[in-house]
């Protein structure tokens, strides 16, 4: 099949990406021709745009016109501007895809827990406070699985979660409050039917800071400094994930309403492709979801600055808009503070690739996201919670988000890439959507989903999207992910480091 | 046996320390008598001290008399005094343990490697640049273990060197030079007899950063994105290993001066009982090292801070001394940016144990360096040299500052602890030091050594210092420690975190 010459990446659009480069004449939706040779990934009007008038692209003002630009030439640095704080003409929101009425009585199988929310998984988790203990929660794992695993033909495994903090840091600053609210957001997840948590004893994490209020049945606590060392710790573990076990293994999946799927959002190794197809496919997704009551969580924070006001203008409330205006002063004031920078405008590369302003860059991260209202904004490891779509702040670095979204409550993750990341994680499924069919084939044990095949014309973003959420839907009810049979999730609980290491 | 009464910890000192309770009228060492009950912990004047004299601990000047102090009594707050910046009397270096005239020839048996320096292991390391590459990094690690290793029985393992940074941070900040200046130094270790880093392929610490440059023969490099996947990285690396191990598992041990002992010195989990009974037996172990040429590197800046000028009074060079007030600065404006102070007053805890001024706490963790000069100071995960004691810059945070020391060379660990930590690296052996008994018989299983017989009375602390000696030899040469037989080292590996997380 030839490649689509453009693709349009929402109906309100003026203006069109060319998919390769294209020639003069090439014929354009709406009917017009190409006046100009234009680049791939570079854009082209197919409407005729005023002096002034927004630039469309996402269904979202990118910028403004600086001359009258006639349908079928191109769209660039020449004719399109945008000025930082400037605002920008209002776009009314263009169509999103939609649920069937078939979609709103579905389900999915999962787990219900005993504090009501649903999971995708029926993981045990074994939890590490400190560094110290992660070796000890790793054998603890390994002897779980060869002695009662195997007994127990419903639970999915016994997993270490552990890391590199816990002790060293503040008992009062920002980098407790963080870790000690991403543990107890894995502690209590539900796709662990239950969990044992390991502390060395004289560490900052101090284990009773975890109480039993809202946590996961079978939880349950020691240090190693109490059992009197590693072994010994290893065998004690073995007597209390006896018992946890047989909680956890009478759990069976059961039908739940697709409301209660919430979607972690991810973008990683991201490539020219990233906010054209996958990213636009995979909010078509979450547009679905969201109609049928579940939740997205966008995030990455650093990401999608430059488009936060865009953002702002789809929250539900006021007060969404504000709290998502105070992370991105409090992301400026960080970053400031260490010296760094978030690298917001387009680079030469960038622009070379046909992205002219900050906005249509951090809009092509912001399109996982769909359409839908904004309707929440949350902190780092936040329990998130109502439906549709929310933000979740977190950074970039896809290890550190992803471990954010979970702590929250995400029951699956949904990442797209071009480069071609790898990610996997306990105790939720991650499902890998490529952006091109290059890396597709190139890394097909690690892809779940191609989205190139709309580059290709093959597939529409509207028909990628039903195949996410359709994917989103069976991996809820057990389907296993690729990072799930290659093995992944022991290493990538990476909670977001804040404050001095003492 | 019956516990000595007081433990003089120099034989400079005119005070000793209560090791239990002792009654009014106990014989004192020079043979006075107690003029009052002393608690635990505290300190009794052996020798009158005048008013505004040195009172003297650790063979150091912990602060000045504030009135006249017969000898037998009590010495703390009511009688002494420390003002921070004011100027101690300097005292005359008191007597450290010696090396005999038969230590100086001899050897322990190691592995010489390509760069002319000594390795106690002969590991070969999986390093990951980046988390994304962990999971790969662990398989290969798994594999190799499983089909290579049975067949090179001079090859003590092939382990996973894997973490949570790499990407999401500025690729030209603090964090980023002291995260390469660590994968460096694990990449050059002389404890890998060879090495394969492996990298996910879009991530800000590209392995291109890594040269062949002064690093171990043998060293490999690749990407998981170059190389097809997951799956396909495995497999790659097997044929990869396949021809390290036939380097690697050619070498043999051999005798080597002991001079190329490089030891790195770690407390953590400290109680009342670490400054006085295993802080100075290793300080003794250090001191008969040092005269035999080895070196010994003392850490942890923020245990030493209060301290850090009777340290720089021992400065080989007003150079050296210049550099340790460098580093201290540095934390000073460190910790001010992030909001946390280093504790560095003695806590109400510490005076009722019997810690009178912030000096004597931070002497305590300074007394594992023993007594002999001090030769060199280096920054985190700087590679050492030279000979005798040195100190590299890092936080008290066990594994990350252990992570520091490996980087800089340690060939050797030696870690005291109170309460107990379990702490284990790749590729350096760690030998665990008890500081009391009743910690040591509950946790015999990961303790390599018991100091509480120095307050039992059954052994000096020269004869401790003696038999830490001669077990760092023994370890050296192939002897496992506790930690190495539980499988301590895959989760350990901890680069300091500095800068922001984007
Ligand atoms: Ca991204
Ligand atoms: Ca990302
Ligand atoms: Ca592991
Ligand atoms: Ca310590
Ligand atoms: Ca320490």
């Amino acid at each position: 099949m030839n490649p689509v010459n453009v693709i349009l990446l929402s109906p309100a659009d003026n203006v069109a990406v060319a998919n390769g480069r294209i020639e003069q004449g090439t014929e354009l939706p709406g009917g017009g021709t190409a006046a100009d040779a234009i680049e791939s990934g570079h854009k082209v009007a197919i409407k005729s745009i005023a002096a002034g008038e927004a630039v469309v692209k996402y269904g979202q003002a990118i910028g403004r016109a600086t001359q009258d630009i006639a349908a079928g030439h191109h769209v660039h640095s020449h004719n399109l501007a945008f000025e930082a704080g400037t605002r920008l003409p209002a776009v009314p929101p263009s169509e999103a895809e939609h649920a069937t009425k078939a979609d709103q009585g579905r389900t999915f199988m999962g787990y219900r827990r005993a504090d009501g929310r649903a999971g995708t998984r029926n993981f045990v988790g074994i939890i590490a406070s400190v560094n110290c203990s992660a070796t000890v929660c790793h054998a603890i794992a390994d002897e779980a699985n060869k002695r009662l695993l195997p007994n127990y033909p419903n639970i999915d495994g016994f997993v270490p979660i552990v890391h590199g903090q816990g002790c060293g840091m503040s008992a009062t600053g920002d980098g407790m409050m963080v870790l000690h609210r991403t543990l107890a957001g894995y502690a209590r997840h539900p796709n662990f039917g239950g969990m044992l948590m390991v502390g060395l004893g004289c560490e900052v994490n101090q284990l009773t800071l975890y109480g039993q209020k809202g946590v996961a049945a079978g939880k349950r606590h020691f240090n190693i400094q109490d059992a009197g060392g590693s072994r010994k710790s290893v065998e004690k573990a073995m007597g209390v994930l006896a018992e946890i076990a047989e909680e956890v293994g009478a759990y069976t999946r059961e039908p739940i309403p697709l409301s209660e799927i919430v979607v972690g959002l991810q973008c990683g190794g991201s490539d020219g492709m990233s906010g054209i197809t996958a990213n636009p496919a995979l909010g078509a997704a979450v547009d679905i979801l969201a109609e049928v009551g579940g939740i997205g969580i966008l995030s990455e924070t650093t990401e999608i600055y430059g488009a936060e006001h865009l953002l702002a203008y789809r929250a539900a409330s006021p007060e969404i808009a504000e709290k998502l205006d105070g992370h991105i002063k409090w992301w400026e004031a960080h970053v400031a503070k260490h010296g760094a920078s978030i690298d917001n405008n387009p680079s030469p590369g960038n622009k070379r690739g046909g992205l002219t302003t900050i906005l249509e860059k951090s809009l092509g991260a912001v399109a996982k996201g769909g359409k839908s209202p904004l309707n929440g904004v949350f902190g780092y490891a936040e329990k998130v919670s109502g439906h549709g779509l929310v933000f979740m702040d977190t950074p970039g670095y896809d290890p550190v988000s992803a471990t954010g979204q979970v702590a929250g409550g995400a029951n699956v993750i949904v990442f797209t890439t071009g480069r071609g990341s790898c990610f996997g994680s306990h105790p939720t499924p991650s499902i890998k959507v490529a952006t091109n069919s290059t890396m597709y084939h190139a890394m097909e044990e690690d892809m779940d989903v191609n989205c190139g095949v709309i580059a290709s014309g093959e597939k529409s973003i509207g028909e990628m999207g039903r195949e996410i959420f359709e994917l989103i839907v069976e991996t809820a009810s057990g389907r296993k992910t690729k990072s799930e049979l290659f093995g992944y999730g022991d290493n990538e609980f990476v909670p977001w480091h804040l404050g001095a290491t003492l």
